[in-house]
């Protein structure tokens, strides 16, 4: 073979590890099994996942921490049943590629009835369908032009931060490419300088500052996919303004720095409209992500940096990437005259815990997630599923680089364990071996039973995966939204505590299964100490007895408008 | 309240009961829960699935054993999550109904950044997404027209056998609509006669009859669909001509009929090349459902009667629905001069069974699937998944009335599971409970994985339900066809036996968790006459264990070709 070409597959898998995949996800089928020999050869390690689902949201929890993920998947089938994650990813701004392996070019051109098509000739419904949750797409045909439409389509899913698809035919997987595109390394082009928009910006920003007596800083998830996590960090240290993290952004910000105050609470929102200046980074306004709106800063005291542009009063400014126009602006508040703004952190801090007693069962109205905090290791990834857990996850005081997933806006209940996985992996990708770092699930029954199978790759894959499972007998969450005693919120009784040796793990040696049970302050207390918890190797389970109808403060309050309701209609 | 005016929640849900649903299946979310709450009151039985996937495959199994099903899933994460499932319904014609509870129209109208959107104020992503997997669509607004709104898209469900998609925004679900319409029927009209296209195709199928030497009979599976099952067993009961069924047919005609012989296997081509008349009623001519396009019958032999068309030779007649149409001939036919062809049956039997000794394992090549037939009792309902029993269950000589779901054409793993507790359930509504009908369940390793959860809910609603968990070490099916000792077509090793404890199953009583473990043709032949196993209640759970490389004959021919090729490439 011409040393100077090689497979298409392998063009594209080398390219992926290029960009930071070092391991991609997915499950094999018909039409994937040859371009899945090209995986190792590339340099990937592959982890087959259970279903195509889980694998989409494994691939979107690698991309968050590594900052690009991938999966495999084959046509229709496969495709569509990791369509909900795709879309999750695209609401969220996980940059993940989904490659699917296609039937060879010849069956698509005589429109064969083949499996895993409506038996009806048509091809491209699914490229239809999965250009709604993409923001790049390519079905690879020609041989010549598949190098740059694969560059073309991964700079997109950089560029946005956003999952794109690209589809491979059999027939195209060994085809030859040139191998010397791969020299030229796929990158976000830098920011040219617009000299117009930048000035006017950085003097409407630099005045509405200058102007401020109250300024603050509120960082929103979007500062990850924008990429301006450091250069906020930066501002965050040299202005020492008062800082919240919105839920999306909790865990991107060093919460140890003692003008950081932690996720935005509907009890600090006296103070922050008290402000005169919010500089918003990263803003994703949604009501999940702003309890229900009332938490977004008033318009008028608000400065917003989204990906490209800069908006304030009434003003925008565009075609300002927000990673240059933050650096810009950074030069020009060094050495100027920047207000001061210390508040007593004493009033930001919560209220004190009440008291509890050993035998009292554990509950979120006594503490439970501010009691969790102290768990909590430096480079902890820390995943706290959509219900209780959630909303838990507002509470926490974390370490220096602990990294957290909340539920911001897509909300599909399963995503977590998956993601769990995704993260764990890009976690182990990341670190050398011997730091050992943990990944920590928090996750209810409910959530548990979407995908709950995906605990058996993490034990096959070794990793080092802590799981708080609340058991709190059915869909809490829903419960305190309507129908809190309806028979459609209850979810079938598992016996948790043996997923583990269901799902594969090793019976002795130093990842045997492990198992704890929480009902009271007192069990808390003693697994939380416990050195294998804590320190341990592979997958430690613990099952958390919570009451049906314990919940986070503000979902109590969606629960006794409920228990109104009902006895108005009486 | 006006008595004459009902909620538009329970007039949908009374339509799907007058039609046929006993019960639904879905999981709740924050758009759907106020629609749940009509879901007993209009007479309907929940059940409640682990994920909206698994829910999917379940309405697709319930509709083809009771000719309608339905879930409800919540807008976007929800639904999108069984679209794979609605996809496959449409491929193999199962009428399922998908209820999409969605967000209030103020929001819609609004563009407001509410959870399970992208952020981005764009609602119809999911309804553009949807149009490609079902017949018809609505997404209810206006209570005036939302009735016979609801009423079309229902008789398109029925019309085609494919699925429809119905969303309704929570503010709609309690307005009230007018009950009248409830009395008028949703049904298909029945046939206008056309009578020169009947004449011209009775006269063309009639002068092929009479000329015939060789007359056969191929079923295939869209006669389920096209409502004709009826009608054909009358055909072959009356002409008694030779007649096999294609594998989407399998258990839609009766075995035990003389002239019917069973699956049309490669064995049995050169006897079906050698008939001159093929009369083929619904056929679905996919890959995998014709041994990659070699079973379909010679073009000049064949008559195809399609849903609403007779085709044959050069011949095509339109808008003759095949109900109707095959009434039609069936009269014309009694009283004529009907040709006879009786071969000798023995030559279609299958060779004779290898040998066995008690303590060799079980293996398909000694017949496991041949063997496994006198376990079959009339009424079974058997679901073999894609994989090796879904080849097998070619192999199976049925009982009276038994039904069987094999792989066809979408054969996505997994489906079998949840299409299990589907079925289970729809047998349920429709037999005594005293009748005490089997599901018996037959699924590989890696298919189980996919979707394992929904164990529990069938353990749950305290079904019927036989597993034989084939463990063979991963993807047996794949291994046969590419890459048979790659790491990619491994999965997870579970301790499958273990799957009734996790997912709830009783542990004393008549309902508790019962296990049998099948290595050797002496485990087979104990458990199999076990009257536990039988004749017991609730799920029973076999784990077979096979070799690796063990497969039905057609797989093993694909393995040979792969392991020539390897050769070849050394």
């Amino acid at each position: 073979m011409d040393p100077q070409t090689l497979p298409l597959a392998q063009y594209l898998f080398k390219r992926l590890r290029q960009l930071g995949v070092d391991s991609i996800f997915g499950v094999p089928g018909d039409y994937n099994l040859t371009l899945l020999d090209h995986v190792v050869p590339s340099g990937l390690k592959w982890v087959g996942n259970c279903n195509e689902l889980n694998a989409g949201y494994a691939a979107d929890g690698y991309a968050r921490i590594k900052g690009i993920g991938a999966l495999v998947t084959t046509f229709g089938v496969g495709e569509l049943s990791a369509v909900n994650a795709i879309a999750g990813a695209y609401a969220e701004r996980a940059p993940v590629v989904h490659i699917v392996g296609t039937p060879v070019r010849a069956s698509q051109e005589s429109r064969s009835l083949i499996h895993h098509t409506f038996n009806d000739g048509e091809y491209e419904r699914f490229d239809r369908m999965q250009e709604h949750v993409t923001v790049s797409q390519v079905c690879l045909s020609d041989h010549r032009t598949a190098p740059m439409e694969i560059d073309r389509v991964l700079l997109q899913c950089l560029l946005h931060s956003r999952p794109v698809r690209i589809t491979i035919p059999v027939d195209l997987v060994p085809v030859r490419v040139l191998q010397s595109q791969l020299e030229w390394k796929i990158a976000i082009p830098p920011a040219v300088p617009q000299p117009q928009a930048e000035e006017e910006a950085l003097a409407y920003v630099l005045e509405r500052i200058s102007k401020a007596q109250r300024p603050m800083i509120l960082v929103d998830g979007e500062v990850r996919s924008a990429g301006i996590v450091e250069e906020v960090d930066n501002l965050i240290k040299m202005t020492e303004w008062p800082t919240f993290v919105a839920g999306f952004a909790k865990g991107l910000v060093d919460e140890t720095l003692p003008n950081v105050h932690g996720a935005y609470m509907p009890r600090h929102k006296p103070f922050v409209d008290s402000c005169d200046l919010v500089l918003c980074f990263g803003p994703h306004y949604s009501n999940t992500n702003t309890s229900i709106f009332t938490l977004i800063p008033k318009a008028e005291s608000s400065i917003l940096f989204e990906h490209t542009s800069v908006k304030g009063g009434n003003e925008v400014f565009r075609d300002l990437p927000s990673k240059y126009f933050v650096q810009q602006l950074t030069k020009r508040l060094i050495g100027s005259k920047i207000p001061t703004h210390k508040p007593d952190a004493a009033q930001f801090a919560p209220g004190p815990l009440p008291a509890i007693a050993p035998t009292d069962p554990v509950s979120q109205k006594a503490g439970f997630w501010r009691r969790l905090s102290p768990f909590f290791q430096p480079d902890d990834i820390i995943l706290a599923e959509t219900g209780t857990p959630g909303y838990g996850a507002s509470e926490f005081t974390l370490p220096a680089r602990a990294r957290v997933f909340k539920p911001v806006t897509w909300l599909s209940i399963g995503y977590m364990l998956p993601a769990t996985l995704g993260a764990s992996q890009a976690q182990r990708d990341i670190h050398a071996p011997s730091k050992n770092p943990r990944t920590v699930l928090l996750i209810g029954d409910g959530s548990f039973q979407m995908t709950a199978q995906e605990l058996s790759t993490i034990i096959h894959q070794k990793l080092n995966v802590i799981v708080f499972l609340f058991n709190n007998d059915g869909y809490t969450i829903e419960r305190c939204i309507h129908g809190r005693n309806a028979a459609y919120n209850d979810v079938a009784r598992w016996r948790y505590r043996m997923a583990p040796a269901l799902f594969g793990a090793d019976e002795e040696g130093e990842y045997a299964s492990k198992t704890w049970e929480i009902r009271t302050w007192a069990d808390f207390e003693k697994a939380l100490g416990d050195d294998n918890l804590k320190n341990g190797k592979g997958v430690r389970f613990v099952e958390v007895f919570m009451e049906r109808f314990d919940a986070p403060e503000i979902l109590l309050g969606l629960l006794e408008s409920q228990i109104e309701r009902e006895k108005a209609q009486q």
